[in-house]
């Protein structure tokens, strides 16, 4: 199915917010086997956002996704806009109007008068239920072909109506179909990724290859028309790259150590020092990670280091906080303070502050130890203050990964 | 000066690639006070390329920015494309074949054909030089008055030509400029903070106004061609909010917490249950905030809570770990644990699991301790596991903010 996406919001235009919308709907979209014509980016304004629709529907597509505008404040005008643009009447709901106020009071205020045109609702065209917000959506066919979706700017609020609402639609509606697989691959830089893989990659697969480098890692993403040239693909490139793919989809590392920990019935413990509590809040934002994640230590001063988890004195007086001795009796420490079945120590150069010519910014030793011995590993990610931040809950991620794996 | 932007590349269809291109022209060419119209994305063809310019030019522009499709590879149709559109023919350019090929040279290869057609020039326009690569941009004026300049996708390529050509002849040919101020809030929803605001925002100010509401807050961005206006029109929301705002422009509420604790000379320990670390990482995004910074336990279960934070057993077997008293308990404990003038806790049901009906999923109580008393706050987010733990966050750095500012 071929669809065209028109995001409105001046804060889309001034460049204060990127259009992560566009990109997620059409990457969501391309993966069930939509084509997408083209995506418009215009501001709160009536005549520029008709114009815009009649720019994009010259093109026929089977379906127009609009984003933003559905707020309730005077810049808020996508409502009556497309009202206007359909050709609909619109009513008041009083059930809904009921309904919000109720959220209000629970919130302990009165609901202002602003939001009562969120509880307009048009005569011909249906409304999309909106559960983690008070825009509501719309749904209209065009001249009896094109369906038109309108969806709020707010992200999750847009992704959880779209999962319930648009996708299974179109799924409904669409004519041919592609599979895909992404599979995410950590701990290799692109380049040597391409290399390893390069005889499968070079072979005629019938596939289409992206690829996409983050901090995270180097995502494969494989598509095609036919279910199983996608699995064959990606079955060779498993046996090439085994578990340097630490999962597939929309997945992250920290839910893939938290399943393996639970299916192992291993429990963790964290001593973060330069990531500040990063790692411990990764892990939980996985549900069910209270069953093996017992606690982390963030001792971000040196006394808080001797004084909580009973890092020796000598110790960080003779090597210094970055280091392999103290990563190592961190990592150590803080198993046996928890009482777990591993500890997980980092402690780095987060910078911009803080470096050496010894221990530049980014110089991180991440430590694990188990009942049987701890070991430390050095890195050098010489970045920014967040990104060594994040590559350093990475790699330490990672490690547990493949050490769970091994039990 | 109105501005278009077309960006032009499939990758960006499909979802692979997200448009900071546009993002990023967008903010660098509003601070100078142009006015964005549309951003347009279309695929690598030709006739949707020559569309998007019809739609985009019927609005007039001063200035057209187009990026994408310069490369040497077959999809790359943007230069015969905009050649056709301008109206004008092409010459090849033997000086710059020649020194690409010994460019090419360099790097101890020869030069593909498929280079030939970046070689090309226009009769009617000029040439922008790359010093970052090899696909050079391109200069046309329409009718006599619009401007259109195309440059490469490669992000750092266009950003070196947009700084070194494009913006010093926008800055000369610019007619009005624009002043911005954005005023971050947080604690108080987008129609309750209207309705504060209602009596300013309605008179004569000669300002546009944008709401931006995030799990963080609402930005409330002033912009205006005259500076004084748009102070004016601050001050007046300052004197309403107050303290509501809690900064300018692109700071976060933790920069400002780090930044009011090292003014105050006042420093901070955690304990955090259902955030899990996650007001430790903001506040180390700061550089800087180990300054004031001492710590985080994360106490993820009851064990760690009573054993490693000397929370009584007895007030956690009577209440629940998620109680007044309990998060009390935490917060006076862990300042003292940490030696600490200020001790923040939070323990909460983050869901999806775990709630029940007196403690439903989003319940979460908030402490705050100095030496003269522990206070609690009880909260409701009812939301998903990450929008939970990060109202949670925005809410105790806000509290916590709010008492450094009556230190």
């Amino acid at each position: 199915m071929k669809i065209s996406i028109l995001c409105i919001g001046n804060e889309l235009l001034s460049g204060k917010t990127l259009n992560t919308n566009a990109s997620w709907i059409s990457r969501k979209l391309s993966d069930i086997g939509c084509d997408i014509l083209e995506h418009l980016v215009v501001p709160d304004k009536k005549e520029t956002i008709i114009t815009g629709l009649e720019h994009l529907t010259i093109k026929n597509p089977g379906c127009v996704i609009i984003t933003g505008g559905l707020g309730p404040t005077d810049d808020d005008i996508t409502r009556p806009t497309i009202f206007e643009y359909v050709g609909t009447d619109s009513r008041f709901d009083e059930d809904y109007w009921t309904l919000l106020s109720e959220k209000f009071q629970k919130l302990g205020m009165s609901i202002p008068a602003s939001n009562r045109n969120q509880a307009l609702v048009p005569i011909n065209g249906e409304v999309i239920e909106n559960p983690g917000g008070s825009a509501r959506g719309l749904k209209f066919l065009l001249n009896g072909e094109e369906m038109l979706f309108v969806l709020p700017g707010v992200p999750s609020e847009m992704k959880d109506m779209m999962n319930a609402s648009v996708i299974p639609w179109i799924k409904e509606n669409v004519k041919t179909s592609t599979s895909t697989r992404t599979l995410r691959t950590t701990g290799i830089p692109e380049s040597a990724l391409i290399e390893e893989i390069v005889e499968p990659i070079s072979s005629n697969h019938g596939c289409n290859i992206g690829y996409y480098p983050s901090l995270y890692g180097v995502d494969i993403r494989i598509s095609s028309g036919f279910q199983d040239k996608v699995n064959e693909l990606s079955n060779k490139l498993y046996n090439i790259l085994g578990h340097k793919i630490y999962c597939e989809g929309e997945y992250d590392i920290e839910n893939v150590v938290v399943k393996n920990a639970i299916d192992k019935d291993k429990t963790i413990a964290l001593a973060e020092s330069c990531t500040g509590g990063l790692i411990g809040d990764r892990i939980t934002d996985t549900g069910g990670s209270s069953k093996v994640f017992k606690g982390s230590m963030v001792v971000y001063s040196n006394k808080a280091k001797i004084d909580l988890l009973g890092v020796n004195k000598n110790t960080l007086d003779s090597f210094g906080a970055v280091s392999e001795e103290v990563a190592k009796e961190m990592a150590n420490k803080v198993r046996k303070t928890f009482l777990t079945d591993y500890g997980l120590s980092v402690t780095g150069v987060a910078g911009p502050g803080g470096g050496t010519e010894n221990k530049p910014v980014g110089l991180v030793y991440i430590g694990l130890s188990d009942e049987n011995k701890t070991e430390v590993r050095r890195f050098n990610f010489s970045s920014d203050r967040k990104k060594n931040k994040l590559k350093t809950s990475q790699v330490a991620l990672d490690w547990l990964r493949l050490t769970l794996i091994n039990e």
